[in-house]
């Protein structure tokens, strides 16, 4: 094991007899909570504390502790570290608050004290950290109040969070449901170690099956790339919350913890890459605990529902659908069986209503649970039993749903509003959840997870080449077509003409018609101006349109702008594709749909390459328009291979050519064979610049 | 108070003495919980039942009970209904299940019991009722295991359901949070009195200042209207829960209850009109119920945080905007005052972060939160205190935000995950919630519900004259638009046309261009099959239109189809605007984005008319194309009064015309000033059907 999080001796730097202060509580949950280490209060004005022998400074102790809790507040804090730099300790978690979160100069002293440690072969944890708890050794670096109102026991859980009150939250829910956690790890500003390299060094630990992760400053998400790559190749799902959504979450966000505002859908497109659950708040971080703590790894998202309760089963069924379960029907030879054994007036089919028949017979369950259950159509299963107790043999429909559990190896789950019925059944290793909302929700969360985690393909985060700050110049269309064709995006026919007679030689070439436009890296919006005219089937079209738009370059004051001759593409739908960089992600691909209201009313996915075409298939699939791609009312199915083919096109630019700083594509002309880039803008990093940074 | 709930004596038939069979359950109730009337056990077997005297029959009582609850099966039912009607009992509770939920046959034995009831002013509940419970008499005429579970307390809140699972899941949950309730009552079947007569019922009852609502098959809408007319006038909220959302879960409504399938869109427009909170699962039934119930008038949607914990200032942030609440800043005079009293560390910005300098310092919060709180910015206030316990004087902040509430009258709200530390809260009378995230959705529930009791203007369910079943017709487009027109919804200029020089005569009139189509009221989708030519602006245009038309027409089989000729109208967007008469619910109108996907990728509203002006905007502003009615990137916003205006002509001809059947304009082509129905199909009830109904 990791020594540093398994430490063999902790000092405790500003010891406190008071085990309710920050430099007290440590102490107490230490000799609580069992640790078999030695505990050394550091306190210059006390001979004891809590019972210890307490020595005056650092200094003064029998041993260079292995990890030392820096209690003290303030100057004080700084020096200290430098003191265990100094006398050998391996980890310093450094409590007190006032360092990055406050500003440049509070980041410049956690740079000069992670370098004193760095110097000395020790590492960080903190400022700003309620600390770190270790429940398997008792190795408890932390005055979290929740420890004293929640008796921790030892479980396969870790919850990682930059925050300390977010690191014990999970603590607290997943402690109320009878699940025990290994650590409860708050990072805080994330100085040295940060939470992602927590979550590496966790997954380290062979018992670790689940990882929780509060995370607002996602600084560093090359390390985090290697913990999700870690954590899959191990099984070990991880759930993280990373909030920021909202404008003012955000900015609090960056207050608290001096977090850098990353667009939240830059981060759900990362998580969704490495296979990371993104809770959206502290239940969904928690609710699914259960579910993955059983090993089960599920075949399907097909969800058979047996109630008691005939409201439970319409619930459920609603519940499903919005989960984006589905509710099967049962094989005729399953609801055959299901009729003979049920009332008259009960419903044989999925939902399964055994209805309140239940309370004068008590086997009914034992013998429909696994008929129903063990359907080829049913992978998972809910037991929906919303109020049961005296008059019913509820034990007996634990222990029977325990049984069909282990035999059938299904994902199966209760739903029940009452705490003694739930504990009865989690004994039998049934999770168990206050309402069939809560259950669908769990599940659904749980099989979603797992299939994210199969279809996540996670390559090691790719460093890619970044363009380099400093000036930037956008592309003519002309140009910025032309880049896209050597990238392999489909473009139209097109000619740069220096008359209007070289245009109406192409109108030769594409009988359908040709479009003009003025061409220029100037002129952004060039519909607004009059400079597009689209339909030209003849030469007198040609002229006309050319003479107008000359006309309209004049009045606007860009005479020197080209002009673009292009062949008409008919295409079926206006989508999106561009991308830029990331200061902190790198590339960054955008699909989406196209038109006027791009930004008022945006329906779009981002990609984070590398990405497999069956990454954009799915992007397309969680678009609005995703019906467009599967055809309706007689309409032929757009052509997502092609609309892949433009976003690898995107990519390739931004990760290969070191000038891309960004690209945009609007509109992509989507058919039902081809999608073509009718126009593009390309920004380039200006040439003097390419190549400074990689 | 109306006998009905709360009968001075009850007869149980078929009553148990076993206190856990249903026929015991309701005896054990009744003297376990209080009541005060009679009690008089039906039992033919036994002398005593649970210690009271049994009695062979009802006609063997020594007067006609109020109340009888019939805890027979099967076929005994029905005289057991007729022998109390005979004796002149006042209501009768049937809990067996097996009639109208099974089939024709059980609904006719329904019926044939109701008749039998009503002929002898007799009144009854079920069958496939878990009974009814009034607290405040202890007339428990329910087997429900929840009551032996949770004992009873009695309260503010009713609990109607046509479950009985349904009924008492509330109960469970609002027992949790100490809350009372005065009724829990299923109404199983409603083959009389039905769950919206109950809703009128309760209110009748002043103590009742809150209804929840579980309801399957809304049959009588009108009833409900009229509850909910009466709720609002007594400023009652009623917050509802239907389910059958999905497929699946209509089918097993349908299955459980025998309910009736009414698009959950038009219940939904059915609660809005009347002022209803729609809850989407049993969480939202109850979650806002402390809210509710404190009395609270909220002034408006903008929420204040304060919390010792960074991260929960961060996930309420995000919560309040997913749920639609604001976060709103604070004035500088409000943020200089929380400068002054918080550490230099903290946040004194709204979500305000109070920081873990709370452990050291408990005077900190009340000195803060007054000072947030009270900015006049604030209308709600959220107090996120995630984990505490020992070492924090929480009982002292408890009593600060129980005095701030009092003092401020400001809804006020706790967030913690500690059951023992919410009682203390809840004691100084301050709703607590165990997460942020529960807390800011209950709060944006109980502000967004009485901002829309306060909008609802719900006239008396509206009977309008309905369209006779039957056969049916489609105008064709000139005589659909000619409708419209005398509905006072804007139609383009046109002229049904026997040549070619008619058209080209309109083109005089409409130098812009004319549009050419085959007019037929048997022919849909004339786009389909070449028969729409527009922007045709000149005589030769018109001419090979004509003659391309009345080729296709020939081709298709349809040479008998008119010609229209009709001004072409260049408006920026197309919409949909329909109605149709449901066969419940009478007009319901459809508002909505135009185009191919109307069906594939929906965005529509449902409005039940008559509706003002103000709930078509309202509705507008619900669709994704909401921001089109704004304006964006220089566009001018599109003419909401305009669609108003269509809205209403459709809702007019669906309820002043016998005749219509249904009516759907699309395209609706709307433009900055102006929206026209350039296409429509109205659906009107062959003439010698109109008026057989009213």
């Amino acid at each position: 094991m990791n020594p540093l999080l398994n430490p063999k001796s902790v000092a405790i730097l500003g010891a406190s007899d008071n085990p309710d202060k920050i430099g007290g509580r440590p102490i107490r949950f230490m000799r609580e909570f069992g640790f078999a280490g030695t505990i050394y209060p550091v306190n210059p004005g006390r001979d004891m504390v809590q019972g210890l022998k307490s020595y005056p400074s650092l200094a003064d102790l029998p041993e260079a502790p292995e990890a030392v809790i820096v209690a003290v507040a303030g100057d004080a804090v700084e020096p200290a570290v430098a003191e265990c730099a100094r006398i050998g300790v391996k980890l310093a978690v450094i409590m007190a608050s006032g360092f990055g979160e406050t500003g440049p100069e509070g980041k410049a002293t956690e740079a000069r004290m992670r370098a004193t440690a760095h110097a000395a072969g020790m590492r960080l944890i903190g400022p700003n950290s309620q600390g770190v708890a270790n429940f398997g050794s008792g190795a408890i670096l932390s005055f979290s109040t929740m420890f004293v109102e929640t008796p921790p026991m030892d479980g396969p859980v870790a919850s990682i969070s930059q925050s300390g009150g977010m690191s014990v939250v999970p603590y607290g829910l997943l402690r109320d449901k009878g699940i025990g956690l290994r650590y409860v790890n708050a990072t805080g500003n994330d100085c040295d170690i940060s939470a992602a390299e927590m979550v590496s060094m966790v997954l380290d630990d062979p018992e670790i099956r689940l990882i929780l992760l509060y995370i607002e400053n996602l600084a560093d998400p090359e390390a985090m790339a290697q913990a999700a790559i870690k954590a899959r190749n191990r099984g070990v799902p991880i759930v993280a919350l990373k909030p920021g959504e909202s404008e003012t979450g955000k900015r609090a966000a960056e207050s608290h913890t001096g977090a850098i505002a990353t667009s939240h859908r830059v981060v759900e497109a990362f998580f969704r890459k490495y296979g990371i659950w993104r809770a959206r708040g502290t239940r969904d971080l928690v609710h699914a605990a259960e579910m993955y703590l059983h090993g089960w790894q599920p075949s399907g998202e097909n969800l058979a529902v047996i109630s008691n309760s005939g409201a439970v089963c319409v619930l459920a069924s609603d519940a499903a659908e919005r989960e984006g379960l589905k509710v099967p029907a049962l094989t005729t030879e399953t609801e055959a069986k299901l009729t003979a054994i049920l009332p008259a007036f009960a419903s044989p089919r999925n939902p399964v209503d055994i209805t309140a028949a239940l309370l004068s017979n008590s086997g009914l369950f034992g013998e429909a649970l696994p008929v129903a259950g063990s359907d080829p159509n049913v992978d998972m299963f809910l037991v929906g039993l919303p109020v049961t107790g005296q008059g019913y043999d509820y034990p007996r429909f634990a222990r029977d749903t325990g049984a069909f559990l282990k035999a059938s190896g299904k994902p199966t789950a209760v739903a029940n509003i009452q705490p003694h019925v739930r504990a009865v059944f989690r004994a039998e290793g049934v999770p168990a959840f206050d309402s069939e909302d809560d259950a669908v929700a769990a599940m659904a969360q749980f099989a979603h997870h797992h299939r994210l985690m199969r279809e996540a393909a996670p390559a090691p985060f790719d460093r890619t080449m970044r363009p380099a700050g400093g000036k930037r110049e956008v592309r003519d269309e002309f140009a910025s077509l032309s880049l896209l064709d050597a990238a392999g995006i489909a473009t139209p026919r097109r000619v740069l003409c220096g008359t209007a007679e070289e245009a109406i030689a192409l109108l030769a070439d594409v009988p359908a018609g040709i479009v003009l436009k003025a061409c220029s890296g100037a002129i952004p919006h060039k519909s607004d101006h009059g400079l597009v005219r689209v339909g030209l089937r003849d030469a007198d079209a040609v002229r006309a349109a050319w003479a107008g738009i000359r006309a309209a370059l004049e009045r606007i004051g860009h005479p020197e702008a080209g002009m673009l001759a292009a062949e008409m593409i008919p295409a079926r739908h206006e989508m999106i594709v561009g991308g830029h960089h990331d200061p902190h992600f790198g590339p960054v691909v955008v699909i989406g749909d196209g038109g006027i209201a791009v930004e008022a009313m945006p329906d779009n996915q981002l990609l984070l390459p590398p990405f497999s075409d069956a990454e954009v298939h799915r992007a397309l699939d969680r678009l609005r328009i995703a019906p467009l791609f599967r055809g309706f009312r007689g309409q032929g199915a757009l052509d997502a291979d092609a609309v892949a083919r433009a976003a690898q096109g995107v990519a390739r630019l931004l990760r290969e050519d070191p000038a891309v700083a960004s690209v945009e594509v609007n509109p992509l002309m989507v058919a039902e064979r081809g999608a073509w880039a009718v126009d593009a803008l390309v920004e380039v990093v200006a040439e003097e610049e390419v190549g400074l940074t990689a």
